[in-house]
């Protein structure tokens, strides 16, 4: 049946919307975390203004790529849905969407600055600062607000696969952080790397921050990304 | 028998206080919510100086709303119980309140700021700066000093119901945030969103603030309150 | 016998000790709380160096209060022994002091500014602003460093007992804070709420501090403190 | 046999990783701590991206000092390996090694600032301010570019092992802290002491830095090191 979607990505992004408080980023329901199954066309998210605590696999919604409708699931899904929807369509190599007001992150938003790119813990994760999208026109939020609200990160990024993959998240202007990658899993711990960085960025900054030399951002980069990576322990916990 | 409130009631206020801490929101016993049952003319509060590990619903108090006696309960009332009281009786559709001493909310009060909107986290609970009182004179100081503490937000307020309902809190000056809410879990709910905005704000602000556009605000508040609201699963945890 | 101090003191030595980690005051073992037995001379203090987690009442150490030689106990008393016996005998109201490094108050202390009093929290619990030391001089460093350490506290009061009750803290200079009480658990209360309102100084500082009017201080004050204070419920936890 | 080495030194290089998350320095799998037996010839260090929820004593990697080369495990070793086989050649007396991406020493590595000594807190364990590297030249980033994250650290203190018994710890520029101990846990140690300065002189800048005397300075540092230290219990937890 194409509604379907397997018990592993429900799993899968249960476990990552779980993650969302337990690593700081929440504040009370705030944060939603999606997985996509890109063959039977479907995702699954949290539900709207569901407390963490209170969570189960069934509370999960799945959602329709092609028109946003509810597939399965007896609640309505996050109020964030079609801005998840929106980042799918766009980019086809990411299979996880997670949108957080992660306090440090929303700061940068709320200032509308990108989050620089200052060391290798940026480096690490984000092949470039972490951009800022421009503010909603009035049109965009009259209308299909939710859906604009993906569209302008489509816009920010020319619709470029490749670069969605290089700098795996953008900050929305005056709203927040909003991460993929490809799975549920990798975009939550782009959401939490986000934080981390702007965490980091907002006190450099009022250090007086220094700008780092390229060739140390692409060695930081590569060797945990592309052919040549060498991090890591494939298939360990 | 007039006096007497539900267990229900006790239960929700009872919760809404053990929140504080957990919320992060209390040094020590700083910190009271109070809930109110307006068929009965009275409300329930917190017992003054009592730890939250050592709360239990038997220790709350029910006090009058006409004039602020003890109705049940063996401990005194918090003693912001009276600005509790001025709040239930100036603003008829609020039937919780919530003060805490949450330490950016109460930076911005301290500095005599009102914590200003600078995006989406805030617009979505606040429809405008959470604003800060006058400081009271020495003649509000002198006598009836609590309950005064609620008349200057009555006051900054113009006594407007329909304001109280659309910014649920305020600042008192040098002292610290007061919301509230259609029940005491809603206000504590708004005291946890005041002091997440008001952190936002604080880094925002030493990173250059931006003003938002209205139109985003204005999406933002109407998603989720009044007519056409469509956040969150009624009935659902 | 002389030097045997009550069970009941042990505990509450012990308590106020394992609270300091708890309340967030704590980085590795730093960090020390004493409790005064003044009818049999002597009092109770943590031992230097032993970690929180390994803590028993067994480990607490008794010490003379007219030399400063160990009563009781098996090992080396805090480092800061010393800095604890001059302020019991300079200030007789005390009952109990703390010392920690707790992150906010050390900031003022290695800048040199006293905590200022911005709003009601300080001015509930310090009737002024917590005052700074001055740098110990060569002298003062060479030679029982740390009985000195506390004699700069007790200079900075100019021995006044009233003032002691009154404020009942100060920072030393480049070090941190040490805060006291009438017991081991106010004298631990007093540290954390020493930190809490170092930390809203601080960001207020950053807002633009703006002095709070004095009759509203007072107030405060005297509702928590004197013959007139009706703050709390004597008896309950 | 050579690459072997006791359960004890797995068992604290094992506790030591442990205590990173739990001291609030790791944010996911980042940090990592390995100690050395030199009589063997290897140290024992993280495997690469295991989390540290997952992390048993059997998944650490034995790497040969003389080479890098794995002696024992069946894991990847961390990363940053060749980072900590660089200090142990250099500096004989060291026994163990961390690093971390912490908050606060990251954002003074990222604006190559180093770490001031403004207070006893950091007198008591770093004999001078923490210092930063040099950023890596872009020869040293394209070959042996780990080892020679090390070397930079080796050569800012011109390969003296008693300057890095004294300040046991410097900043990478744009990267972030190392540390060093006579074993793990001394090493972890001084990652928390670091961090938690780091966050200090931040809010003491903030606030406006004062320098503090050297005789106080070398009056604590004296007190906890060296043929006169007085702090702590000898074989107390």
């Amino acid at each position: 049946m194409a509604g379907t979607v397997s018990n592993e990505l429900r799993r899968d992004v249960l476990e990552a919307n779980l993650r969302i408080p337990r690593a700081g980023l929440a504040t009370l329901t705030w944060g939603n975390v999606s997985g996509v199954d890109r063959e039977a066309g479907v995702f699954v998210i949290k539900p709207s203004g569901v407390s963490y605590d209170a969570l189960g696999a069934d509370d999960l919604v799945v959602v329709s790529l092609a028109d946003g409708s509810v597939v399965e699931g007896r609640l309505r899904p996050s109020t964030d849905t079609e801005t998840h929807r929106s980042l799918y369509l766009a980019f086809p190599s990411i299979g996880g969407v997670t949108h957080t007001h992660s306090t440090h992150a929303v700061a940068f938003a709320q200032a509308r600055r990108p989050i620089p790119v200052l060391g290798t813990t940026h480096a690490d994760t984000f092949n470039g600062p972490v951009p800022v999208t421009a503010a909603l026109t009035p049109e965009q939020c009259a209308k299909h607000y939710e859906y604009n609200t993906g569209q302008v990160i489509v816009d920010l990024l020319e619709g470029d696969d490749t670069r969605a993959g290089e700098v795996p998240g953008a900050l929305v202007a005056h709203h927040g952080p909003f991460t993929w990658g490809t799975d549920a899993t990798k975009s939550l711990e782009h959401a939490i790397i986000c934080e981390a960085v702007a965490e980091m960025a907002l006190h450099t900054i009022a250090l007086g921050a220094v700008e780092p030399p390229q060739h140390l951002l692409d060695r930081h980069f590569t060797r945990k990304h592309g052919p040549d990576a060498y991090y890591g322990n494939p298939g360990a916990a």
